[in-house]
C-alpha cells in the first residue's frame, strides 16, 4: 500500500474522537502515516450528554460549557472533521461509505462510533417525525437547548412528567424540582432498575420526600393533546396532566447504515468489538453503538456510558495505529445522585445483580447493611445503605450497591476495584480503607457490610 | 484444664475491647468457655481519640459523644471490666500480672492492648511530671476535656502554637482556627511527613491560606514561662509567643510492664504479633502498642491507627477462642483533612513512599497529576492533585497520594484496593470506576494520573 492509511471515523463524540486522537498519537510513535477523516451528522463534537440534566437544573450556563473539545480544536490536531454529514450506507468490499448527499467516501479502515440516539416512542411523534410541543428527549445538545428554552418559557406551577426512572429520569427529576416545577416520574418498573429493589426503593422515597409524584408499574401508551401541544400523558387506566413531558426510556445503537454489510449486530442493533475495537476486517467500533463485555460473568451487556466509550475508543485508536492497548471489559459500575434542597441521595452500583449472579450459576448471598458516611459524632455523618453480594462457595465478591448521603456514592470505587481483581468478600472486609472521623466510621461501612456477608457464607 | 479459660486483657480501648467481644462471640460458636477480664488504668473505654480534634473544633458536644461503648455496655456483654487499674508487671511463668495496688491477677491467656500514650518532651513537664499550664497533648478523653476547658477560657486573640505537623497537628490547627484563635504550626520537618514533599507542600499552603503561621525545619527546645504558665515556645535561634501549646509529636507504645518477660520489643517499644495476634505462648497483642506489617514490602512499621487496632483485635479475639480470622497486614492507607471556612483540603495516602520503594529495591516512577473532583462544568468541581508511583519493570502500583477539595480524600480507597490485590498501574488506569458529572471527570482523575504514569514506564 502506498500513501497514508485512510481512516474514516463515523461519529464525533467520545468514542470517535478518542479513537481519532489516540490513533494519531500512537501513529507518531509507530511511524505509521494516517489520514483521519471524521464524519458526523450532528452539529456538536465531544460533548457531555451526561451534563444535560445539570444544564436543565441551571448548574451549567450553556451548551458550550458541555463541549470538551470543539470542532476547531479537533481540526487543529490534524483531523479532517466534517460535521452535518450523515453516513447512510456502507460497502465493505469497495471500502466506501455513502453519505446522505450521495457522496462516496473511501476508507482503508472504518471506525463506527455512531453512538445511540434516544428511543422516541410513536406516541410522542407527530406525523412529520418531530415530537409534539412540550415533549422531548435528553440526549443531544440540541435536546438540551430545547429543554433550556422550554423550561425558561414554562410558567410558575408548570408540571413536568418524566417517562422513565433510569439515570436520566432521576437526574431530570432533580433538575425540574430544583427549578421549582411540579414533577411526576412514571415508570413501568419499580424505578432505577439498575439497583436491587431494596435499594431502588430508597430512591423512590427520596423522590417523594423532595415533592415528586412517583407512579410505578405503568406503561405510558399515549399523550393527551391540545392541538400539537401536550397536556397530559395516558396509560392503560389513567392519565396525568402535564405541561412538559420528558421521554427518558433508553437509547438504541445507530447502526442502520451497516445493514447489508454482513457485520453481525445484536437484536438490539449493537456491535460486539474485541478488546482492541475490532469488529471485522478493516472495521472497528467503540462507544454507545456497542455492547461491552462484563468481566464477572463474561456476558455482553448494553451499557451506553461515556467512560466505556472513552476507554474503548482509546484502545481502538491505539490498536489501529499499531499499538497494543486493550479495553478488557468492565464490572458494570455506575453512579448518579438525586439532590434537591435537603434531600441528597447518591446511588451507585458495581458488579452483578442477584438475577445476573443466579444466571451465571452462582449461589449468591446478599445483605443490606445500614450505617453512616462519617463517624456518628461528626456533623458530616449521613445515612448510607449498602447491598453486598458474594458467592457462598467461592466467597467471591459479586456485587455492591450503595445509596446514601454525601460521600456515599464514590465508595463504590473500592468495591469495583475488588471486583476488577476478582477478589473475595473477605478482601473487601479486611483491606486497608481510609478512616478519619469526617470520612468514615472506624470500621468503614463498606467493610462492615462485607463482614456481615462474610459471616453468613 | 478444668474450668473456663481465664483471659486477661490489658487495655480497654479499640484493640482490647474488639478482642474481648470477638473472643466471646467466637467462643459461643466453638463451645469454649472463656472468662474475660479487662484491666485499664484510665477512666474511659472504647473512645475515639481521633475525634478529639473535632471536640476542640466544636463539632462534638462532649467527650461522652466520643465513647462508642461505655463500661456499662461492656459489662452487660459479660466482660469483667475494671477501670482505674494499672498493670505494672508481668510474670509469664506464673501467668500473672501485678497491678499498681499490688494485686496479682492470674491468667491463662494475656492480651496486651495498652496502646500508645502521647510523647511528652521533658521541656513540657514540670518537676512533678505534669505539663505546664496551657500545655497539653491530644490523646485521651481527659486531654480532650482539658483542651475544651482551656479553649473556652482563652480570651479573644489568644494564640495557639502546635508543635508537630502530623495528622493531629493539622487537625488541631483546623480546630483552633475554626474557633477563631491565632495558630502557629511548628515542625522539625517539612510538615505532613506521611506525604511526599510535592503533596505536603499543598497542605502547608492551605494552612497559610487559612491564616496559620507555619514554621518548618525547627526543633522546639523549650518553653517560655511566666511562673507555671506558658507564654511562648523556644527553638534554637527563635521564640514564638503562645497562650496555649499543643504537643503533637507522636506516641509511644505502653509496654514497660512487659520488661523482664523476655518478650521481644522493638527499639521503639512495640510488639510484632502474628496475623492472629500471637506474640508468645499465652500472650497476644494488637493495636497501638504494636507495629503492623505492610504487605507491599513486608516491612514492620509503627502506625497507631484505630482501623488496624479494630481489625487486628478482632482477628486476635477470634483466634484466641478457636477461630481462624487473621489480620493480613495493611497497605499504609491514611486520610485526614484541613477545613477552615473557604479552605477545604482533603489529604490521603496509600502504599509506599518513594523512599520506601527505593529501599525495597523498586525502580519507582512517580508523577503528580492535577485535575478536578467533578466535571469541570459542575459547581461541585474542585482541584485535586494526585501523586502516583509504579515500578518501572513490573508495572506494579506502589503508592498513591491525594490532596484536594471535597470528595478528593476517599478516592484513595480505590487505589488501596489495587495495592491490596497487588495490581498494576494499568489496573488502576483501566478498571471500572464510577463516573457521573457531580462525582468525577469522564476520565476519572485517579485513572488519568495512573495512565500518565503508565505511559512513562
Amino acid at each position: 500500500m502506498t500513501g497514508p492509511t485512510r481512516v474514516v471515523v463515523v461519529g464525533a463524540d467520545a468514542a470517535g474522537m478518542s479513537s481519532a486522537h489516540q490513533a494519531l498519537r500512537t501513529a507518531r510513535r509507530t511511524g505509521r502515516e494516517l489520514e483521519v477523516t471524521v464524519l458526523d451528522k450532528g452539529t456538536h463534537t465531544s460533548y457531555s450528554a451526561c451534563g444535560i440534566p445539570y444544564w436543565m437544573a441551571g448548574d451549567v450556563g450553556s451548551g458550550d460549557d458541555l463541549v470538551a473539545r470543539t470542532a476547531g480544536q479537533h481540526r487543529e490536531a490534524g483531523i479532517d472533521l466534517r460535521m452535518g454529514v450523515e453516513v447512510v450506507s456502507t460497502d465493505l468490499e469497495a471500502r466506501t461509505v455513502t453519505t446522505d448527499t450521495g457522496e462516496v467516501v473511501e476508507f482503508d479502515e472504518l471506525v463506527v462510533a455512531t453512538g445511540a440516539p434516544a428511543v422516541v416512542p410513536d406516541w410522542a411523534l407527530r406525523p412529520d417525525g418531530t415530537t409534539y410541543d412540550g415533549v422531548g428527549t435528553v440526549k443531544t445538545l440540541d435536546d438540551g437547548a430545547a429543554w433550556a428554552d422550554r423550561l425558561a418559557a414554562a410558567g410558575d406551577g408548570a408540571h413536568v412528567v418524566i417517562v422513565g426512572a433510569g439515570y436520566i429520569g432521576v437526574e431530570v427529576a432533580e433538575a425540574a424540582l430544583r427549578q421549582g416545577f411540579g414533577v411526576t416520574v412514571l415508570t413501568r418498573g419499580r424505578g432505577m432498575s439498575m439497583l436491587e429493589d431494596e435499594m431502588s426503593d430508597l430512591v423512590n422515597v427520596a423522590l417523594c420526600d423532595a415533592g415528586a409524584e412517583v407512579v410505578l408499574g405503568v406503561e405510558v401508551t399515549g399523550l393527551v393533546l391540545d392541538g400539537d401541544r401536550v397536556t397530559g400523558v395516558r396509560w392503560d387506566g389513567g392519565t396525568r396532566e402535564a405541561d412538559l413531558v420528558v421521554v427518558a426510556i433508553g437509547v438504541r445503537p445507530a447502526t442502520a447504515f451497516l445493514e447489508g454489510t454482513g457485520i453481525e449486530l445484536t437484536e438490539g442493533g449493537a456491535l460486539r468489538p474485541d478488546p482492541h475495537g475490532r469488529v471485522a476486517e478493516h472495521v472497528w467500533s467503540a462507544g454507545d453503538c456497542c455492547e461491552v463485555r462484563r468481566r464477572l460473568d463474561d456476558q455482553w451487556v448494553f451499557r451506553p456510558l461515556g467512560t466505556y466509550a472513552n476507554k474503548h475508543g482509546r484502545a481502538l485508536g491505539d490498536s489501529l495505529a499499531g499499538g497494543t492497548l486493550s479495553f478488557d471489559g468492565m464490572v458494570d459500575t455506575a453512579i448518579t445522585r438525586f439532590s434537591v434542597g435537603e434531600v441528597h441521595l447518591e446511588m451507585a452500583r458495581t458488579g452483578l445483580s442477584r438475577k445476573d449472579a443466579e444466571a451465571a450459576g452462582h449461589d449468591p448471598v446478599a445483605l443490606v447493611t445500614e450505617g453512616r458516611t462519617a463517624s456518628g459524632y461528626m456533623p458530616e455523618a449521613e445515612p448510607i445503605a449498602l447491598w453486598v453480594m458474594a458467592d457462598r462457595t467461592t466467597r467471591r465478591l459479586l456485587g455492591v450497591q450503595v445509596v446514601g448521603g454525601h460521600g456515599a456514592g464514590k465508595r463504590i470505587d473500592a468495591a469495583a476495584a475488588v471486583l476488577w481483581a476478582g477478589g473475595t468478600v473477605d478482601d473487601l472486609a479486611w483491606m486497608d480503607l481510609a478512616y478519619a472521623p469526617p470520612f468514615a466510621t472506624a470500621w468503614e461501612v463498606l467493610q462492615v457490610a462485607a463482614r456481615r456477608v462474610a459471616e453468613r457464607l
